[in-house]
């Protein structure tokens, strides 16, 4: 029941119905806590009041959602980038029922006792403080990815939503992809088999800006932390969490202006399960193609392989063979329906009907494999578990 | 530069880049009117108060596209039914901020000064009236195709938008999808050569109810002005308009509960122009597979050929062969981000960027060649134009 | 059993196991006649003893399986021009094992006791004559499409190999093809449900000799004779060989070389069936981007389309979208499997483990609906059967 | 027109005509050296005399295709295996032409002055041994890989041959593929930019004998040795024969039967380059879904990706979504083509129209990668070249 509420909800560029269970969506641990119905019984929907930490390029993609869900009022904003801002207000039409504010005002604006929840789509090197301080102040939240720059960090987050009783999802998008949930759905019903192997691609599209790569370092966006996330938390939900035995990266830097800070743009990479899953993995840091993210799961009775789709289905024969259009230029094009459905999951959770998809326990494995993996290309070696 | 603007609005699903011209979406015919700017010559987006003419089955695609367009602020909405109503305002979880009304109150609602346009989706029979209403009243116009049950009716709504200087759009959805777009634009840029045959597929799913089905006779749904109109409105766009030769349509009915009265099911058709272009086209009421839609352009330099798109791109190989998901279930599925665009289109036409993409003329065509078509299968003979 | 043995030789490009009775090839109809067997009780292979009438363009695709077959022993070829006899000696490197005759030396030739049977793939105005002189003479024969000119003809052939109790095969090589048996036997194990449409493309390539071309009239090859004639086998083997209701084609000449002499280039027809399966087809003379044949079945519960495959399945992803191979230049390339598979089927004839997978009712339906199509283009109006 | 001679031979399963210069086949290295003309100058196609040693199941494959080879004619087959031959003799209707002898008669065989060249397709471990010694004798060479078990042996093979003048060709099968063939021109001829990455897929189908699989250790046949081998080949091509800086294998035995033999069924590996080429492979001796071979290239301007053709190209929808049929079963089917290319290959050789495309530096490279490949899984390290 509740997993077709979740799928009413990916409707429309995603599956409708649900035939002999080989390629519908993941089944969802739901549990229904509190449904508010109005005297005859029947369900009314609650609007929650929300919140806004950032405007960057990502959040505008959150920033749409927001204004779209017909479940969510959008209080406020916190920015300090005025110039941001202010492109953000012409760019959506923005009127005065929204205001706008800076993080210093944050106090005040999660002690407000009507708002119900907070997106936190900021620098990823503020999530973990304003996820800790909205959860404390009894507002549920959503945040981008990942829920903070350390394995402890993450774990500090997850566990003051436990202390506090509210719900925290991380946006790992690809979870409500449908293309990845047909994989993930395919393993988990039986229909592949044992797993044997899985395979990974990021290649990004268009190449991120020098400014944003050369800052790598400080800000925890190194490849494989920024770009190669998305593919280790798909490994990590397809094996359950389980720790893998060992790994080993290899990088390089074909840009020249990347050499200097020793930035690697191109990774290959290998992990070995104790049940013998073998993975292989490659993250890119330019596709002059468009953004390709595919993923692949062989097993004994099978394989599912998500592949990109295109632009468009039309395919056009001359003289010198066929021509179809370029698949998605980048993440807004490629994942405009999982952002959407990301965000209608959170309010299913604020109202009970589901739990996150995304558990405590993925996110902190996605976290160790990333620490075990940065180590091994630094050091050039193979790394255990 | 205002093709880049048309292209904006369809970047999500569709195309983001437009390489080497020959998979570009068709360039609209724009004539720029008034841009509204501030003192510092910045463009200002007007916001648009409008109001909303039915609220049934279709109209529940397009109330989603109204509430979610930055651009337009909803009104009213009018719809005799209390019942659908009701649904509605939950459905889209509606507040006060929307009113609705009866039919009875148009006169009233059409005169509120404040009030920019209107948009049409009650049952065809009313098309023709409240288009023509609306416009007298100085209101412009996004309507459901057709704008009217007969040739006379629809140019009738045209003569009117014209005489007050006033933007009418009908919404042939398939326009502004990217597949269709593809074969159109294939076509215009000459990568297709000469046109020797087009044909075109519409396979409805799910099945529509009886009721509807069996009342074609008085509202004018019969299979080939209420599905395969569609069709011939691409034959119609392929051919820019111009007047067939000749038209022949074999009919068939497989239900038996539509044998009774009379209601064909099932129907495939030939046109031939003067210059030879031939076309073949077929029209269903039942696909159980999904909603079949498929266009194909043939020329002496190429074919280009509009296949339909899936629910996912995932493929599962397995020992009895490969699996992927269904094609699309229905229209508002397959056609979500046309619909979407098209209330754009109309937007920018508002905005004086952009003159309809639908012309009179096409209109025209459309109806001509449907009552013709209408004519050869219940007279089973060859209509000459 | 005998469907294994037929599989068996289809094995290379097409399939090696049939799995779920879905996918698999068409059971045949056989019956055992006499097979030879050791002392032992094993199979023993016996090798048949044959004549070619008959060196053309399409006679090399046969000489070439000829030869490559490890049953068939041939003993000489028949044909009138000497230039094209020294280029096929020459291609295929023949000796002294093959001798050469003209068509005048027939009546010698057939009188050998040691021949078992020919191959007749002479100009089409010869089939009949040929054909029916081989069987009085007790040879088995198998013939190119068609077996002659008129359904009387056809008849005749047929009606002499009964009376003689010999095998006759007609090639219809896309009886043999992989794609094609898949829509079969799709529509033939329940997998489409009730048949109600079938669409058929058949668009040749490279386009054939103006003398070709020019010399329709006299030989019988207009365009739907000789180029829509597989496709109308196709629907005649869909539907069981059953009389059709009505037909009705259009024309046109798009080339001014053939204007003059009156004919068509370019074809599309509607074939209506008592029971409501309605037909479209489309045939046209030239298409640049490759031998484009497809097959169309739709039913009740399904649909099996039979696409192009292409000279290779390697994808290219650049800036400007994806770029794939040509779809198969000609019919050489496109069949080659088929004609390998015809000829062998003709072999297992011959040893009386199958019997002729082309009937001669088919066979005589497949040239009625061709001369009442004929007329329908040529009186420009419906014909009913 | 060396190249066109080389892609006549594979019009049929692959290209007819190459556009663009982008989805042509490689162009070879030829070299003229001896045409055989009569006194008009044209061109005298010889016949070639050879000899067979080896009739295993791959044997097989190759016999069928000497026996079709209009330019090759078969004088003895050398097989120790009395019932295999017996075997051979019936499948391919065998007469009195061909002999039969002992493995032991070899020195006398080649002795023949009238013999032209072997085809070797023995077991791998008498490779070398049969290799020399026919060169020795003056007879050309066509081998199966490897030519040797070790590097020194193929470098033995090669040397021998250079010393003789004669012609060895290895018969690495994708080098005649279309699908592979792609991937390498569209490299070469720039359309990828510059090499960043490749990645290979080998999934054997069906799962070799366990008497087979065990007897690894003996013959050479480790995972890598048997299956990698031919996506090593790919690599060692695209890379044109550069020397790796490292690879790392990681190995797994899922097999029970295969654990006490400690032979793996399962690998991944990752290879780097000197130019910072990033290589991933994997390699898994069941698939129960066909023979799935793949190969991609990643570069600057673009990818090429070999995908699996299907046994057909029919594609069948219902309610439950797509299907298709599956990939080849195994590569007899699979590389049909290509079998009979690598042979039409060596006559080019033979004729002096063509060097052979597989060149010593190749062969030795490949042998070298697997070395330290094996290696690397032993001794679960890096290994450096």
């Amino acid at each position: 029941m509740f997993s077709k509420l979740r799928l009413g909800l990916l409707t429309s560029r995603q599956c409708t119905k649900v035939h002999d269970g080989i390629l519908s969506l993941p089944v969802l641990n739901n549990a229904k806590r509190d449904i508010h119905t109005d005297n005859g019984g029947r369900e009314i929907k609650k609007k929650y009041s929300v919140g806004l930490f950032g405007c960057g390029r990502i959040a505008g993609v959150h920033l749409k959602n927001i204004l779209r869900n017909r479940r969510l009022d959008l209080k406020w904003i916190v920015e300090q980038d005025r110039d941001r801002l202010q492109e953000v207000k012409e760019q959506f039409v923005l009127g005065d029922e929204i205001q706008f504010y800076k993080p210093s005002d944050r106090d005040q604006l999660l002690s407000d006792k009507s708002l119900d929840a907070v997106i936190v789509v900021s620098p990823t090197n503020t999530h973990t403080e304003y996820i800790c301080e909205s959860l404390k102040k009894g507002k549920s939240v959503f945040t981008e990815k990942p829920a903070g720059e350390s394995v402890s960090d993450i774990r500090k987050c997850y566990e003051t939503a436990e202390e506090n009783g509210l719900t925290l999802v991380t946006g790992y998008t690809r979870r409500f992809d449908a293309e990845f949930c047909d994989v993930k759905n395919a393993l988990d019903n039986g229909s592949l088999g044992k797993l044997q192997c899985i395979k990974t691609t990021t290649r990004d599209s268009p190449k991120p800006s020098y400014t944003f790569l050369k800052s790598a370092d400080s800000t925890g966006c190194n490849i494989l932390a920024d770009l190669g996330v998305h593919d280790i938390d798909m490994i990590v939900w397809l094996t359950k969490a389980k720790k893998p035995e060992s790994i080993f990266i290899n990088c390089h830097v074909h840009d020249d202006e990347l050499k200097d800070c020793g930035e690697p743009d191109s990774l290959v990479g290998m992990i070995k399960y104790p049940d013998g899953t073998l993975v292989t993995m490659d993250v890119f840091r330019e596709s002059c193609y468009g953004y390709d993210i595919r993923l692949e799961a062989f097993g004994t009775k099978g394989m599912a392989l998500a592949e990109n789709p295109r632009e468009s289905a039309t395919v056009i024969d001359g003289v010198s063979g066929g021509r179809s259009r370029r698949i998605f230029n980048s993440f807004p094009q490629r994942f405009e329906a999982p952002f959407e459905a990301e965000l209608e999951h959170f309010v299913d959770c604020l109202d009970g009907k589901a739990v996150p998809l995304i558990t405590k326990d993925e996110s902190l494995q996605v976290a160790e494999i990333i620490e075990k993996g940065v180590q091994s290309y630094k050091e050039k070696r193979l790394v255990m578990f």
